[in-house]
């Protein structure tokens, strides 16, 4: 292997692992504050505010976790279910499917002899073939397995612990104003907490990032308490 | 171009815009109805519910929507950011970067004389030379312009028109209980049909996708009325 650069300055490709906890940390912390703090102008009574808060942080888990459990089981299955339409396609248009893999590395620029002897290498071995072209011309890539419970642990769990941080102040204190206070603080620490954390973990600049969470989550608290304040105050 | 499956029959790839769709409508069936169930079983009073829906109701779509946003926006700044630092090292480590081109091709079999030509035929043009690497080594796609705005509104949208479904009896009938028999009912005829196109759109089995939007649905919106019941109840 000729050098190259060192591998830790190399590219930024987030881990499915920290995708996932970034959907369920992002939507946690924002729509539990905003539901709370929309709660706050339209009601009074901070047990009412936890009920409603716990209920909102139940159901967006389950939700999410989930949404995201059969979205990967959902994945797999497409995967399995398009490499064996592939692989039948190679044996039923044997000529179709070798003009596809010469048509994709045509359009990198391989031309003449060399498309042709790479497309003969390419598909003299069926299974390498259908890799090729579940790559390349589907662009699927084959899940890791228990890839979906995975998921649906860590997208739960953020938004569990997302969401018990602008709950906790309603939960420990008794005036509903001064939780509202002290909720607020404390979600926009960690608002701009991790959208730090999260710019850094894509190689993005990572003030921008901070600042970019915390204008989602104020916007979010401002409509959500300007529509409660509307309905119900 | 040799004669293949009728084109119908082909592959099945869910577009980004079906994805968003998806995103936001499983999210806003589920949680407005869950948290709606749940304060029904906690607390009295239509006005009530009606206000903490609204409320999540907007802190969800502005969340997500927004979050869609930035997610689409960074990607497709990741994309302008990592194809010049492909660029880049083009330049700076040609022999790395030609080594990892063929490296690419050698794991689906291409060899010798084969790979060199295409190796050569590849690295020939710059620009197709990196078209290749970000395609094949990173795995990135160049984003559509316009995309991220796109995303918003799409997920966003999405969540409202599914979050104001539950929602909607509570609005419009007086009684609490006969407003959560009949939030459920158009909740789970909403979450089956909604289930059964997306597991139409994705190609697979459409009850079973039916069953399942259906099952979290009702899954979170118990444990939402559990817990909304022991806190508040």
């Amino acid at each position: 292997m000729p050098p190259g650069p060192p591998h830790e300055e190399h590219h930024f490709t987030a881990s499915e692992t920290v995708r996932d906890l970034v959907i369920g940390m992002a939507d946690g912390l924002t729509v539990p504050f905003a539901l709370a703090a929309g709660l706050t102008g339209a009601v009074a009574g901070n047990t009412l505010i936890v009920t409603a808060g716990l209920a909102e942080i139940a159901a967006g888990c389950v939700a999410m976790g989930l949404g995201g459990y059969l979205a990967a089981r959902t994945d797999a299955e497409h995967y399995v279910a398009e490499r064996q339409r592939e692989e039948q396609e190679t044996h039923d248009y044997t000529d179709r499917e070798r003009w596809e893999v010469a048509a994709i590395l045509h359009r990198y620029g391989v031309r003449g002899d060399a498309l042709r002897l790479a497309v003969d290498s390419i598909c003299a071995d069926r299974r390498r073939w259908v890799d090729f072209m579940m790559r390349f011309e589907l662009d699927l890539q084959e899940p890791q397995p228990g890839r979906a419970a995975q998921s649906a642990v860590t997208i739960g769990g953020a938004y569990v612990v997302g969401g018990m941080i602008p709950l906790a102040p309603y939960i420990v204190m008794t005036d509903t104003v001064s939780a509202l206070i002290v909720s607020a603080c404390v979600t926009a620490l960690a608002l701009t907490g991790f959208g730090w954390l999260k710019a850094r973990a894509t190689g993005l600049p990572a003030t921008r990032g901070a600042a970019q969470t915390l204008a989602i989550g104020g916007l979010a608290a401002s409509v959500a308490y300007g529509i409660a304040k509307l309905v119900g105050g």
